[in-house]
């Protein structure tokens, strides 16, 4: 279908990073032109023509790390300290979860995401063909993992890695590519030496990432030089996982030395500032990192420890906290980055994250006229310090219009959540 | 005007803090009932029935700390050094204000707080007669101060404590006693000794309070203690500033003696953890402030340096940030309180901040069906945690509804826009 987006104010990512008054033409899922004059597109014919008037078009957030069925645990436990909340509260929830409880929780999340302008994000979970087939529906864009949780080596190890291959053969690169998969270790404290190897090579194999988590806690760096006199990070390296494509989530608790391995390999970082506040893990000083060479995206982790999937929030907050010290750290125009750009190329999504001929049609449009907009100077730093998430009107995904006007397309929404109250029932105490 | 809010769930702010299914009467301008029995309302009289199904009720926020008509000077500038952003370019966009500017910028700001459910909020600044005009014609609550700047005694220190008095004649108690009017020594660091004991005789000759900023950064404090060989807070003590009721803006840098005299001294401080990160001043350690017995409040600061007035925003911020390092700080409930009866609280503001038969008649009414509110389990861990500006469809303050189904009802809010767009364009570069 062939798209024109009128006369609107493009933030593109790129160099200009701001033009006004520009028309951007999709076909084929694909942004086939950008102009600031209407002459460029004569001729051409459009099925569908979008007022951009007063609105900033934008690549679509990129969320860089997520839990996404954990939707259905939102508001279930919070202000617990990371123990109890895990083990009285969250892991007793998990274990009762089926599979048609992650796809509604799944597809509730998405339509969340959506609504806030996220166009592709980053999951590990489990039950995820259920994840997948939400995306699917959906339109959403995807790098999808399965949770693999194997402490030692053996039976159980071994039925989490097929669960993977399985997941992998089933979806990587389905849906028209929206859908990837990456192999997903839960994290350095839940997976043995072996099992990390046999995923590193799964990940090779099938040319694609290993998501993980990493030093999310002190704890969790304290727990393994206790064990194996090394960082987590440094166990990584050398039992050669960063030899696959690798994105971790967290990383609060990095050393300098584990940071520059990072740098190195190559290794990308979601950066997921609300949770780690929330959960008491600390602040990511992710202006190191960036210095250092790391390529840092946001993610908003799961809505149990956020408690939701708002990137605007996200990003916002990532630019606040680098400033607390110095209020020239990370200013509005890199923040976006790295919730947009940045964070597509840490997941591996070629031609997302930003708007040029050529680059996928991952589009929104944010209004701009709300009371909180005014006056009006710059666009950039509106959006990153004063915009809200109901600002965004119309969200384009591979050339699909998803949301038009505020009002989903793809799939019923006020179903979704009616099956998600009632499926929630179970968890209610 | 009798308003009945039928059938929804009250956040009281006391004791029961959430009460379902209730309904809320209202009657010259004040709480008259809250029943869960429709019984209790039998007979009565109302002009206006407001549905509260699938909505939450609670008193509107208090905004204790801003500077409204710097909503002019939104995303002039950011990302600067304190010292360059302030003199090279706040202070001389500042110069530029008229009364006219100021006038149309704290109408717009009110109308940004109507829509973020904020319905009290103290301010200074100056040609505050354009501010109260402002206030009164908006029907919104609001402790207003002159911002008093008088390093040296003399005649410009007799201007600005003359503006003052005037300031207090004029406008003190009225609009129905929704303006009230509070002495604004700037600072301790703008204000030399002489002013501050000046400000302080007529601030207990009105018989209100003193509102003023005190110790946001660490050279406030060593360049305090290097000139008078006190911090600021024990120079304000020793100049008997906290005979009268005060209230403080910011306070990121207190030691533990500072913080004792303020809560010897009954002073209240508003904390602005937006503001405070993004300029670099650092993160106000609220919750050792309130185990130490001070009583703390939530403001935005002005639009320059946040960039909005969303208080469900700020309280977010305040209850993730007390967490970075324990979890269980500052939960949920505390975190809203802190934005409503405690901010009403340290401004003086009697009967705002909570729900109960016969207080104030300042409430709000909150969506609850977004997709970011799903599955429900909590409405005060949704609230503060997940939800919206723009989940606030309705305000009520002093019992008349200034905004109805996010429609505001006492002012031209389209007319203020354009009108702040074209007085705006003198400061664009």
């Amino acid at each position: 279908m062939a798209i024109l987006i009128k006369d609107c104010t493009a933030i593109t990512m790129g160099d200009p990073f701001v033009r006004r008054g520009v028309s951007i033409a999709i076909a084929d899922g694909k942004i086939t032109k950008i102009s600031e004059n209407p002459q460029d597109l004569a001729g051409q014919r459009f099925e569908t023509i979008i007022d951009g008037k007063d609105k900033l078009a934008l690549p679509g957030f990129v969320n860089a790390h997520t839990h996404l069925a954990m939707v259905l645990l939102r508001g279930y436990s919070d202000d617990r300290n990371l123990q109890a909340w895990l083990e009285q509260d969250i892991w007793p929830a998990e274990r009762k979860l089926t599979e048609e409880d992650v796809y509604w929780a799944a597809l509730m999340g998405i339509a969340e995401m959506i609504r806030s302008g996220t166009t592709a994000f980053s999951d590990m979970y489990f039950f995820m063909d259920a994840v997948a087939q939400a995306v699917k529906e959906s339109g959403m864009r995807a790098l999808l993992s399965y949770g693999i949780i194997a402490p030692q080596p053996g039976e159980k190890a071994q039925r989490e890695l097929s669960i993977t291959e399985k997941f992998l053969k089933d979806w990587h690169n389905t849906a028209d590519g929206r859908i990837r998969v990456a192999v997903g270790p839960h994290a350095p404290y839940t997976c043995c030496d072996a099992v990390w190897q046999d995923a590193t090579a799964l990940a090779m194999q099938y040319n694609t990432l290993i998501h993980t988590h990493l030093q999310e806690t002190r704890t969790e760096v304290n727990d393994s030089f206790k064990q194996y006199q090394k960082s987590p990070t440094e166990r990584l390296a050398s039992l050669g996982v960063f030899q696959a494509k690798t994105v971790v989530a967290h990383g609060v608790h990095l050393s300098d030395w584990d940071v520059k391995i990072l740098a190195e390999r190559g290794v990308g970082l979601a950066h997921c500032p609300t949770s780690n506040l929330k959960l008491g893990s600390g602040i990511a000083p992710v202006k190191r990192y960036k210095e250092l060479g790391v390529c840092v995206g946001i993610g908003t982790d799961g809505a149990a420890s956020n408690n939701n999937l708002d990137m605007l929030e996200e990003l916002r907050l990532a630019a606040l906290l680098a400033k607390r010290d110095d209020p020239t750290a990370l200013p509005a125009a890199e923040a976006l980055q790295m919730a947009t750009r940045l964070g597509a190329q840490i997941l591996g999504l070629e031609g997302v994250g930003y708007l040029a001929e050529g680059a996928q049609a991952d589009i929104i449009l944010v209004e701009t006229q709300g009371a909180h907009w005014q006056p009006g100077y710059n666009p950039v730093s509106d959006l990153v310090y004063a915009a809200q998430a109901s600002d965004v009107t119309t969200v384009i995904i591979a050339g699909q219009i998803v949301m038009k006007d505020r009002e989903i397309l793809t799939f019923d929404e006020e179903r979704t959540k009616e099956k998600v109250r009632v499926l929630s029932k179970k968890y209610f105490h």
